[in-house]
């Protein structure tokens, strides 16, 4: 199974948010477990960051599509952590340590907006990988 | 005040959904409404779409920034429409119809997600042109 991280800055205040993020988690159950890392600040982000090899989702990372990003998740191993930067984005010394860095769209989205992509993504992407319906 | 309206396929059944188009479409009261037009089918959502110029979303479409975006909303006028294909996406007899056609990312989304951004772009656009703190 695999075993995702994802840290960030901030709480999970919306209740839309929670209960959208919920319908994916559920989903994901026995493939794919996600644990929210909630840093305080972008100095805590840094830290915890730092203890294993993470994804940076950064503007100026490499655009993907579903079907590269379901391969990239295949290859990254069965832990993948994932770092969503605050308002400021991720401090450069920080994104220099990142092992890829992926930008969701040249679009800027909302923190919260971000959060329900990538999870939506993972899910997607342990679909394509078994083939199913879900992404046509 | 721009007049949006939005042709796309099916209803709005998720809450979580509801819930967070709700909240963007009343922070851009008074300066943007937004009607769904929703078809039952692709047959319907062509003829809708068709009546007056509108802009396709697709993902063979143009990449746009959001800042690029917010431009193109003041010159694209104050009454905007935006298709969204179903499942299959919009059929090439109407995408050539259109007058832009744009691409929100790389990524596949559900029909869910899209309307999310769409409306989100469309609130952070008026607040770029606006000059506000909303898109640092």
């Amino acid at each position: 199974m695999f075993k995702v991280k994802i840290i960030t800055i901030g709480k999970c205040k919306e209740a839309w948010l929670a209960s959208a993020l919920s319908e994916y988690i559920k989903r994901l159950q026995g493939k794919m477990s996600i644990e929210w890392v909630l840093a305080k600040d972008d100095h805590q982000l840094s830290q915890l960051a730092q203890q294993e090899p993470f994804i940076a989702l950064h503007p100026e990372g490499t655009l993907l599509t579903s079907e590269i990003l379901s391969k990239k998740v295949i290859s990254w191993g069965m832990r993948l952590n994932f770092v969503i930067g605050g308002a400021e984005g991720i401090e450069k010394d920080l994104l220099d340590k990142a092992q890829f860095c992926w930008s969701l769209s040249p679009l800027t989205f909302t923190h919260q907006i971000t959060r329900l992509i990538l999870v939506e993504q993972l899910y997607r992407a342990t679909e394509i990988e078994r083939g199913s319906r879900y992404h046509k």
